[in-house]
């Protein structure tokens, strides 16, 4: 069925069949349209569901409540990692995850989420707007009828929790440590036993010694998801992931029908989100991590030089082999490097060099 | 007149005249607001009047086109620095501008626009939305009958343009430099002969030796302005002002007066042209620094760790005499030192760490 037929459909019936059609069936009375958002996440997790929440709430408003968003936990619809084929297909309007869950239908999903090594939060975020992301993506995502938006960054996350101190490669060697992603294909090429856990199974793993250790997200959620009980050592920085990008998207078809002005009101609403949620993480990481140090007695670890300069060289042979999988993924890499190097450049004389002032005179010592 | 019979007034009349109440007249037809949004930019200016057009144009299509805002370039509707005050007395609904600008107000606002040796972009805004920034800057704002938010911050600056090197404090003694704001405040006390010029005059100032040297902002907007053609020697990083924070207010009787869901809407707005403008910079930032040093031939220069010093013990000086000027700024020096201090932790072992890692294994030696 295509678009114009669908909604000849649509004013006919005032209801329309999802058919053979990829497009879904928004119930339609006087004019307002109800999407369903499928997410990844726990019901009432927060930094995750929350901010899926709160984007219904802001596209609402801002369509003078014209497209009205009911939000789905993992599997209350479909099940978590199912949440892009059924926007894909049209059981559900809009999801609300990160793009390396969809890793299985094209690696160049994986520059949209988080890179080791890669872009800090508003460097990911500058190179999606402003630095030819944003079209690359879409290209891959058309693919499969569904249009993507950035969202928020969760900033630099810490480097995972550890019962022994790792000071050099051989001390990962053999361990059982969670860490999904492309960080994870960097671990198992040191030797590391890589696993990966949903959310809910990580504690108890932990807990029970089935794993070593494990990488989250940062002071934050790692203080909610209470690791210090039963591990000693956080370490840091955060190699794998600068940030993990969340991001959402919507069926292509029904966006490519919807009105200028909602599509613009969508596009305001998740970049609403997106600096919001990041500033959420950067005030609540600050004073979780205080938290965490104060009252839990965590033992803060930083990563030795020695192994931040490995897990560099194996990030390095990772991406480019990531990078040539196929002409899409080649395509995303190839823009992604290029913005890369810029914003090393920059960093070096902006960011990287203010807050090494900054620290040298106002840190702790 | 209060704000029950100030709608009532609407509701019959169909418009409303500013008399000796603070609140304007928005012309009302058919339940359409009409707003004029003065500005302290020079019309089209890209990154500063841009933004102010696109926050109007979001703040339209996020409440259906039911408040419209017109946007007036600096002296087009008020000189620059009354915006505040015509946004205040209600000559014009809202203003976007910088709120350092309205320091003759109250010190106060100093610490919601750019603060030497301060927050960078991420932490200054979560600050605001989470860290108890906005509640203070309500209370200074209200005694003005305007109501605040924040938009982008510029990202860490660049220290400025010489003709000269500058090593050590001596070297700077004499010079005559523009630097506005606290920064300003930091060189005058070292011995700099500080001058504040507007936008316009800064250029042919530098090129007629009538200024010796100047800050602006940064890559981006430096190289519009062409100082490369009449300074050698571009310095980093601006501990001045690890971001400038531009800001918009609306009259705050007005505000009160929305729906529920219009002042959401204008929320929404804010953080989403928050957010688009500062990855705006980063992009831009990056990629103009490559283009001064490969087409213009401008010659970086870090400042010395001995200057570096200077700067932050005289900041920690200016400030602490500033923080005191009044109760209201009082509390705002305090709320903003508090998260201050967690921030330059949580950097540490975060964008510090990761940064400086980074630097080490993909930086250009």
């Amino acid at each position: 069925m295509d678009r114009r037929k669908f909604l000849r459909t649509v004013a006919a019936t005032g209801t329309a069949a999802a058919g053979a059609s990829t497009l879904s069936a928004p119930a339609i009375a006087q004019g307002v349209k109800q999407f369903k958002m499928v997410t990844t996440w726990p019901k009432n997790s927060p930094g995750l569901f929350s901010s899926a929440h709160r984007l219904a709430e802001r596209i609402a408003v801002a369509t003078d409540r014209k497209i009205q968003v009911r939000v789905f936990a993992a599997g209350e619809l479909v099940p978590a990692f199912e949440s892009f084929d059924a926007v894909s297909q049209g059981k559900a309007e809009m999801y609300h995850g990160v793009e390396y869950y969809w890793q299985g239908k094209s690696k160049a999903f994986s520059f949209f989420s988080g890179v080791p090594y890669g872009l800090t939060a508003l460097e990911h975020l500058a190179w999606i707007y402003f630095g030819g992301g944003q079209e690359v993506w879409d290209e891959v995502s058309a693919q499969f009828n569904v249009k993507g938006f950035v969202l928020a960054s969760t900033g630099v996350q810490m480097g995972g929790w550890f019962n022994k101190e790792i000071n050099r490669v051989d001390d990962l060697r053999g361990l059982k440590f969670r860490m999904p992603g492309i960080g994870g294909e960097v671990l198992r090429k040191l030797g590391v036993a890589v696993v990966n856990l949903p959310g809910g199974e990580v504690y108890p793993a932990l807990a029970s010694g089935a794993i070593d250790g494990t990488e989250w997200v940062g002071p934050w959620l790692d203080m909610n998801m209470a690791f210090y009980k039963v591990a000693k050592y956080y370490y840091w920085p955060g190699f794998h992931e600068p940030g993990s990008v969340f991001s959402c998207g919507i069926n292509k078809k029904l966006w490519d029908g919807l009105t200028k002005d909602q599509r613009s009101a969508i596009e305001t609403a998740t970049q609403a989100e997106a600096n919001f949620q990041m500033c959420e993480y950067q005030a609540r990481n600050s004073n979780s991590l205080e938290v965490l140090v104060a009252k839990h007695g965590v033992q803060l670890r930083r990563y030795s030089d020695e192994l931040l300069m490995e897990f560099a060289k194996t990030t390095r042979e990772v991406l480019a082999e990531l990078g040539n999988t196929d002409a899409a993924t080649k395509k995303a890499y190839t823009s992604f490097l290029n913005f890369h190097k810029e914003s090393v450049s920059w960093a070096r004389i902006g960011d990287l060099a203010f807050l090494r002032a900054r620290d040298t005179a106002f840190g702790k010592g």
